[in-house]
């Protein structure tokens, strides 16, 4: 599918990408990009990698795709490096939490590279773990990718990024940037803040006894904050207003049990179960869970 | 440890619990008492049980341990029933998820059994499956049980109860009644409550794209909605108010997302990973998550 892939930083979900395309026979080099040397030498460790560089410019230069897998906040400046060292006509793509600010930043740096195929996509798979000892070749295995194409992507190349992602095991959804964080925010950014301000409202003792039902519904607020803290500024209104919809919802059920009203306690209770039965119905991700 | 056991209502919890008493060696003969003979014999044939009875009295009265494993809205018909069948000087157990109402409901119909010795329980395990062919006999390992114990209980009584909780596993915990029901309102309730807010605030389009953070996070909202009602009710007070808590959590990091507080928000997620952290190193229960 490709001869030499560039991931700029094979951590949980760059380094699964990276293992995924090499044992699936999806790309015959894989090079990764990293700051420092200790993460990349586990990267090529537990096989997400080739071959490692520190030097942006010299790893990607090869690349038919380039994979943006570090941080929201380093974007701006890493692709002040990638998008003058890209190769003619290859494909850039990035698996970033949050699309609008993301893709009109990569835009931005891109201006004086309009050869270059940017196809942005967001993968709903990953853990509360992260770096390339946590990466696992199935980590996309039945998961959804979302990709958000610009408007002048030539069908072709939005192909090769989507036949990609579902050659990963995902089942790719378009949508536009805009729709996707209003869209994530409801599915991805809310459960977080709700699973942080749960356990951020416990009180010490609680700690000791807790159950299974906490562990469980609290499990990503040990996600990485610095990822999520970008996550949250680059998709705050969306998170707020998805938010506001999340607390009516609860306080309707404050008032509920305040006015002893079985019949909406138990509607509510009735309605979750059914949609949530529906969810796995659908198929709950056959990975494992770290 | 106990010559005979009835469990009324060998379902998920009762079933484990009878499961573990046999493979362990800590009840010689259990009896499973149930209201459908479909599921009496699915808890035989899990091996949850020895015999089975519809006939409560009849059930109960051989037992030196009686355990009440029903939904909470039955306990008062069952008590009925049950204290005038049990032997003289057997111990009398629950497992209900909230204890004020509960231990007051059955108290009162222990009034003409002085005899009988009943100290309250609630195993924290479960999961959102329920009946006998969810039972599992390694259910218990690694969770907290609550006891909450009359306040008249001779200390060699609560030891019994306390004894054969620690021999199924448990790390035994005990609270007064309104101690553990504002507790877990915090520790189980909420976290049920803000789950099936979570699911009911998705559109139906989101269904279709969701990722492993919200699958985990609603996991609990598919638990039985006839027993999350009877809990609700049992306990409507202290939840409503743990809810109010959640709820000005949840409002903070909407003001910190509308006034772009950066710090604030760091802040939350940086302690959120914490305390969820800090919940794993103290163990999470070890046994499969269904």
């Amino acid at each position: 599918m490709f001869e030499t892939v560039a991931i700029v930083g094979p951590g949980l979900i760059g380094g699964s990408m990276g293992m995924a395309l090499r044992t699936r026979g999806l790309a015959r080099h894989v090079v990764g990009i990293g700051r420092r040397r200790k993460s990349l030498s586990n990267a090529l460790e537990v096989g997400a990698i080739d071959a490692a560089t520190l030097d942006v410019a010299e790893g990607v230069q090869e690349a038919e795709l380039v994979v943006l897998a570090t941080p929201i906040g380093t974007f701006a400046a890493l692709m002040a490096e990638i998008a003058p060292a890209m190769k003619p006509g290859a494909v850039l793509t990035d698996v970033a939490s949050t699309k609008t600010e993301v893709v009109e930043t990569i835009s931005a740096c891109l201006q004086d590279r309009p050869d270059i195929i940017y196809v942005p996509a967001h993968p709903m798979a990953g853990s509360e773990r992260r770096g390339p000892l946590a990466a696992n070749e199935d980590l996309f295995e039945g998961a959804v990718c979302i990709i958000t194409p610009l408007a002048d992507t030539y069908p072709e190349d939005k192909s090769r990024v989507t036949d990609m992602w579902e050659a990963l095991g995902c089942r790719v959804v378009s949508m536009t940037p805009q729709g996707h964080d209003r869209a994530v925010a409801r599915i991805s950014h809310v459960p977080h803040l709700s699973a942080a301000a749960l356990i951020n409202s416990l009180e010490e003792a609680d700690m000791r006894v807790c159950g299974s039902g906490l562990i469980d519904t609290t499990r990503v607020a040990s996600g990485p904050p610095s990822v999520w803290l970008d996550i949250c500024l680059t998709n705050r209104k969306e998170i707020a207003e998805a938010l506001e919809n999340y607390i009516t919802e609860l306080q309707e059920l404050v008032e509920a049990l305040e006015s002893n009203n079985v019949d909406r306690l138990r509607e509510a209770l009735r309605t979750a179960k059914e949609r949530r039965d529906g969810l796995r119905a659908r198929g709950e991700p056959r990975r494992e869970r770290t």
